[in-house]
């Protein structure tokens, strides 16, 4: 099938019940796209024949995408599930191989759309370092009224060297924090496409494969501690979850967190908080203070990377009769703390 | 937080969110009854460190379930969504490692119901061998209106033995198809949980996890060709896609087909073909007619495996000008032949 603006098919409940539909849906849509040597067997397993693998770890990560809107400024639910499952691989120091595909479709969903959802994905792996691509997957159709269109899980394995350690608990005193760019984009780039929100912006979506942009920094430094991706809950979410597996306080710089005007100018609108916006193509490092230099030359040469910042640092924890547990201070410009807490809910539902 | 049946706690929008919340959801309900070393990490990818893992392969697969009930007779999503998973995995007769699990729950969804289906999970992985069980997994939280409750997404990976190589393609003429018990009652127990088809019944689904069950068919034969769970599209399903696969015609003997009366009554008074019911404990093995019996022993120690028989015989493909494709023949009581085929649309959706 081509993809055709004029194309009024829909998606059936007969595409999910292992028919002759759900097997046309494979072949002219998933397998037509998306289609390797492994995929195409169409077994319940992929099986991958890893050579050389003995003394190497596996990683393994699964994420569910909900996203409202499908399709946003920078990406759409493809893209970002791709993305989404990359990232959480390579924060783990982790080489992605294979990833897996699942599909939860509406019925009456536009195959026009689906199509342009394959593409995406198609585009994003093809462009990753995971040169395998979809190994595997499945396809669930749900009646009219059971979901939001699309829900899509993506799962990941890869592979990690011996000699690449990279963990929270491995974060020491002294290390720099790092991010490879400005923050909150994804989160005010899925407002703008709601129509409760009523406004306009040329703010895309940071949504990215950060895969080549940690190969560079691991290609120049040994010591990166721990990497993460600021996702869901956003820069802060991420501090404080750091903080609490490393057991230091960090210090964070209000004023060399990167934020773009047209992005403050929306959160101080709308009375949203920029560090607790959910970011997809933005990583979070702690990286030895020694090498800091280094990682951010390398990282500035990656197009993900190129306006990537110190933004703070990992202190000794220092425990009060009020606190016994890390935290996370940002340093305002005005020079007072203001100790990060994870909000008791969050501030925008269904964003990945 | 114990289950207490006079619990009105729900799932709200801010479980998903990534903030205090969602913690509270992954620590007093995920991490409290499916902990393990590597889960407890909740580091965006599990790593895990496989030893004497050179020459071997890996497998991966992934479902998603919308099962519709949650709760069935004989089981619910939470042990459908482990036993389907492990069961791919055992039909490429690999050794299950390691599962991810990936929820998309509905706002306003029972706390009561989550912990159940939660305990599930873990009964059913405590009595698989998959020893490690979940070792990562994702919460997402959909509006209210958005999703039917719950949806669940398992991943799993396993690794594979150099020697077992078992895959379709292995077919060869005069294998014995050989199934592990009586057919259909999956499919049977869902649809008795729906309100439309009003009937009720004592058939329970025979959802179940098979990896010991192949384990000890593994032990006594080199000579199983091919394993196939017969789930979506039931037995019939997974025997055209098999013929496809290996390229050989398949004859199925009706007469041998074990279904219980009861099914039998309730497929012939809704007018359903109960060879192409779902099943989520049935599996078809394609294996050299020297080993048929030592197989077939084995099969009937394990529980599983009981009312193993042989139920059809894989013969030398034969084109017709009619028919350039494989064909799976039932040779009915009467003696006649009836070519099996996919049926445009399936009789059932949300089975599984």
């Amino acid at each position: 099938m081509k993809i055709n603006n004029n194309n009024n098919d829909i998606i059936l409940l007969a595409h999910g019940d292992g028919g002759k539909k759900s097997a046309d849906l494979i072949n002219d849509f998933i397998l037509k796209h998306l289609k390797n040597n492994i995929l195409e067997k169409l077994e319940d397993s992929a099986v991958l024949n890893l050579k050389d693998f003995n003394g190497k770890k596996i990683a393994f990560t699964t994420d569910s995408f909900v996203v409202k809107r499908l399709f946003f400024p920078g990406g759409d639910i493809g893209k970002l599930s791709v993305c989404g499952t990359i990232n959480d691989l390579i924060t783990s120091g982790c080489m992605p191989i294979a990833l897996s595909l699942s599909f939860i479709i509406e019925e009456g969903f536009s195959l026009y759309d689906l199509e342009k959802i394959i593409l995406s994905i198609k585009e994003t792996v093809n462009s990753s370092t995971c040169k395998i691509g979809v190994v595997t997957g499945d396809t669930k159709i749900v009646e009219k009224g059971y979901a939001d269109g699309m829900y899509i899980n993506t799962s990941g394995i890869g592979i990690i060297n011996q000699e690449v350690n990279i963990s929270p608990p491995n974060i020491e005193e002294n290390d720099d924090i790092i991010i490879n760019g400005s923050i909150a984009e994804h989160g005010i780039a899925i407002l703008s496409t709601r129509k409760e929100f009523n406004f306009k912006t040329n703010i895309k979506s940071d949504c990215a494969c950060l895969d080549k942009l940690v190969i560079e920094m691991l290609n120049v430094s040994k010591n990166i501690h721990a990497l993460r991706d600021a996702t869901r809950g956003g820069l802060a979410r991420v501090l404080i979850e750091l903080a609490e597996l490393s057991n230091f306080d960090f210090e964070i710089y209000e004023d060399t967190i990167p934020i773009k005007n047209e992005v403050r100018g929306i959160c101080d609108f709308l009375g949203l908080d920029p560090l607790y916006i959910a970011n997809e193509g933005k990583i979070v490092a702690f990286v030895k203070n020694s090498d800091t230099e280094i990682v951010l030359n390398a990282m500035r040469k990656n197009p993900s990377g190129k306006d990537a910042k110190v933004i703070g640092k990992v202190k000794k924890r220092k425990n009060t009769r009020e606190r016994t547990i890390p935290k996370v201070s940002l340093i305002t410009k005005l020079g007072t703390h203001r100790v990060l807490s994870l909000f008791y809910s969050e501030q925008l539902p269904r964003i990945c």
